[in-house]
């Protein structure tokens, strides 16, 4: 958790766009924790119905008062600036001057994220308290920017695993110095990297993108779209995993992808208390991009406190504080245990499939039927035969029509619950898989 | 609506029947307002398990009592005389008169509508408040009709469509004096081809149906069966549109056509407060034929008041006073409505599956990202996201998977609160549509 | 009545254990009511994962207390020895010999029943009371049993069809002295197989299999699975089918064979107020081999007083006065009435599909529509059209792909509350079936 601390302040203060320096050095800092591999996408390109703009250079900005004193200063919090401000350099009186201001009336101490991508503008942001002591006189508007021809960059990276079926891991790093809604993402994302790299085998190969909000989503499946729509096995778009709140997982546009099925199941048996919402394209992040009809990936979407739940949304009281270091280590931890779950899910196949196997030459049953063994999975396993149940159900099922997931829906229980048991007949020859297909006949 | 009235007025007193003069006057003043084909099918011609009866010509008939009054008129009622009465020119003591009179017990005023097509009778309704004061003596029962071999009428007219498609608007023209469960079908159905008519463009073509009851659809069916069975992409049997209730379908056969959808979105979503019913062969209208299992044709019921619902059923007391000529003129607006919703039923095609559309070149998207543009649909549109939202949906889900009915359903609104929106997307090239046919291919 | 409780008397007292005299004496004794042919697998066989065991010879047992009193007697009860006892003859101190005596604590007057078949003992069972009073002291334990290179026996009887898809009915016969968890299954598969033999014709065969349980199916799969995987169209497994409760069914692994659904339907409509379990494999009875992965056989379990459900549950309490000879009976009438409405179940054709028949050429229908006539099905049946609208659903939807179960459904009836109808329908030649299959064409 201290090294997710330390990451989290080396990229807070970097004044990120969807171009830019502020993008690459984010994408610097997060190359020593993964292996990224960047990109650059020249301005001008079409990338589908967009073009990839011009490069926003942003060197420094003030606003000055009627007595010199500074009103709003870049160097001391990016969100004062308009993100993507034409150059300006100007004397204007505040009446003129309150055209290119903006704050947040309900918020008065919070400073407004605002953005003007494609639309040339320029202005100040300040909390509403801020305005409204303003006096009148001449105020010096200055802002040091330049539109260049430049690029936009994201970045990604792989670890194969058994097959080329890929899990997608999504992420966006556009916003500048906002906590929950901008670093939480990219930080679950790398430290989820590492953990997955340390586990003994890995069936699905898994990508990890990097990339500016839907115009680098954009940019990134006009180029490796095609190959992902053959590949994906199904994927996850991360933001906003901080703060008090249970995970809560959008499902992707079908809602039948393995990990939708999956989050489903645990949800409707209470093994966890999150939340589910429906796929929408009205709102969200680039998921609605993966999941654009053309496309259709089988990409979900995970946050924990999201938009409507927090008062710092698209504001300056989007801190580390108000959002917490705990709360990514816990989403980490809890997306690496449903990852889990999805490399055990699939078709198993009973090698024994006529009449029931012969249990007790397994151990796997009391060799004697009497009112004291009523209750034993074995001859040494008193546990009101939980195994036994299971492994019954698990021979019953492992047919090639039904997953480890069906199964789990008829024992009333998690994957997570038929995992070791699963290990244990793979073990004793008795149970082949996982398979990805359905269908495959029994031995 | 005077116009609705003036021919109400008209058509009242004829003495309808499944055949005869009563029935061809109706449709000739019927052809004033739309051009009919009518058609004539002998005595005798087989139609599938029926037999087209003897036409039925009643000229004069009424019941004389003891003192010489007269106690039922045809010319006063046409209901006092059982409907296929056999001639009679008898006189008779009460006792044995009382075999030929029926009446309702229930409801002491009301004159019944009683009907022996196939089986040869004779006999007199009246109200049983008069029943009841009948005095003993010799009553003169006099019924000037005839059987002869003639022919069974019904007629069709069409309005062309781009498509050969049909919708189908049947009703029935056999009940003699009743407003709510004989004239206002019709009715409606005369001037709903008029709307429809004055469409800029109609996508389907309408077949509009004026049969007897039964033995009319199904020599229709005879006829035409095989055709409709072809060409028939959904269709309405009206009965019963006047009345204070609202709206009330019932399914066809399958409960999966067009209408089907359409109405149970429109009914679940509580845009319409309407009832439905499930599709029965046990009692109702022509639908019973159509969806008879041979033809199996995705044919529903729209009624406002049915049987049960009112105690003018099949008696004296369903007179234009009961029913209203507003009700009538509601229901034709309604079901002009429900067929302009089915008109933009299907399948549109995003244009742009890649990625999201870059909505701002399109006038469709704010063109900053700030506190204050977050309820904006476009730069000039402020109504909470709702334009923006309905056209990320649009063009997110149409993707030749899902129809408009789909994605009104995930926009929790009805197909009409699309409508605006897919005129848009269509004339700015982002949309085409729409298609018949779901699995058409992305661009 | 009487020849179920002579039956019962007769068969109680053998000593039954998965292989031995005692089995064969039953099936015996069953062949004196069932042509039964009776089959015997060697010692040694290999059947799938198993192995046929050694046959158990048992001739006597005692166990003599300190003062030469009798403790526990094999002839007076055969509960006093575990099943499948190695032979002893020995004289032992108490503490030495509780190691073999076995009891319930929670039952104090019951002699349990215990077995170890594939693990070699011996063993004595008592009542806990009889266990506390035992003094200190010598015993002699006395089991005068042998293990021989013999068989194991099982058997079937069949009653032919028009068609050679079966039902089948199986239960097992090798519990020693015990009356719901033992006879009452070949006792009600014995009187069963009389009732079917009666039937005026049977449209499937009837398979009645008479096994030990476990490894006696598995023997019988290892013989005749493939065959039965072939033609098994339902089955049922018979056990405890005395006791108070209504019979509760438990659903094949699909839970959908014809059985599923006719039980399915009949609880769901209230008219059978017994009850539903789902498949599993964790407990029960053959079903487990019948339903093991590699047959799937369409075969679920019915039984009325389960495990659970009654104190006599594998022990001494369970007797004919605890379960009652009534109780027996009344299984074999209701499930004769539900194998009838198998017989029923299926599609029916309507030889006139177009448009409605004219019911009232058939006499189905009354020849006046009037006041009087609405709750007529014909002339002659007031009976609120009870008969008339399930004969229009009969003939609306009677098209190839509804069976009789869908269209009860419809009608909120049972199977026979169609059967009546149907029969009379397909007199007068108005429908044709039933067919096994769906998506005949209509007439």
């Amino acid at each position: 958790m201290a090294e997710i601390n330390l990451l989290f302040d080396e990229l807070f203060p970097l004044c990120r766009s969807i171009t830019g320096q502020g993008l690459r050095d984010t994408l610097t800092l997060l190359s020593e924790k993964l292996p990224l591999e960047v990109f650059g996408i020249p301005t001008g390109t079409q990338v589908f119905d967009w073009v990839i703009p011009e490069e926003w250079v942003i060197r420094d900005a003030w606003l000055k008062g009627p007595n010199g004193e500074i009103i709003a200063n870049f160097r001391t919090n990016n969100l004062h600036i308009l993100n993507y401000s034409t150059p300006v350099n100007e004397v204007m009186p505040l009446a003129k001057l309150k055209e290119h201001l903006y704050t947040i009336p309900g918020l008065p101490d919070a400073i407004p994220y605002v953005t003007s991508y494609y639309t040339r503008r320029w202005g100040f942001c300040l909390s509403h308290k801020q305005l409204e002591q303003l006096e009148d006189g001449d105020y010096l508007a200055y802002i040091d920017s330049e539109m260049i021809n430049g690029e936009l960059n994201y970045a990604h990276a792989f670890l194969p695993g058994e097959s080329k079926r890929e899990i997608l891991i999504s992420t966006y790093i556009c916003h500048p110095s906002m906590a929950n809604n901008e670093l939480s993402g990219p930080l679950a994302a790398a430290f989820l990297y590492n953990r997955i790299a340390n586990w003994p085998n890995r069936r699905y190969t898994y990508r990890f993108v990097f990339v500016p909000e839907t115009i680098g989503s954009i940019a990134y499946l006009h180029r490796f779209g095609k190959q992902m729509k053959e590949r994906t096995h199904a994927g996850l778009v991360l933001t906003c995993l901080g703060g008090q709140k249970k995970l809560s997982y959008k499902l992707s546009r079908s809602g039948k992808n393995p990990l939708d099925r999956i989050w489903q199941q645990m949800i409707a048996h209470g093994q966890y208390e999150g939340g589910t919402r429906p796929f929408t394209p009205e709102f969200g992040s680039d998921e609605r991009q993966y999941c654009s009809p053309g496309f259709n990936l089988p990409v979900g979407q995970m946050a924990r406190t999201v938009y409507g739940d927090y008062p710092g949304y698209h504001n300056s009281l989007d801190t580390k504080e108000s959002m917490t270091i705990e709360a990514i280590q816990q989403s980490i931890d809890e997306l690496e245990s449903l990852l889990q779950m999805n490399e055990a899910e699939g078709c198993y196949i009973n090698q024994f499939p006529y009449g029931e196997v012969k249990l007790d030459k397994h151990d796997l049953y009391p060799d004697m039927n009497a009112p004291a063994t009523r209750f034993l999975s074995s001859n040494e396993i008193v546990d009101s035969r939980t195994q036994l149940n299971r492994i019954l159900m698990l021979l019953n099922y492992s047919d090639g029509k039904h997953t480890l997931l069906d199964i789990a829906e008829r024992s009333k229980c998690n994957i997570d619950g038929l995992m070791p048991y699963v290990q244990k007949l793979v073990e004793k020859g008795l149970l082949e898989g996982p398979f990805h297909e359905k269908g495959r006949e029994l031995g």
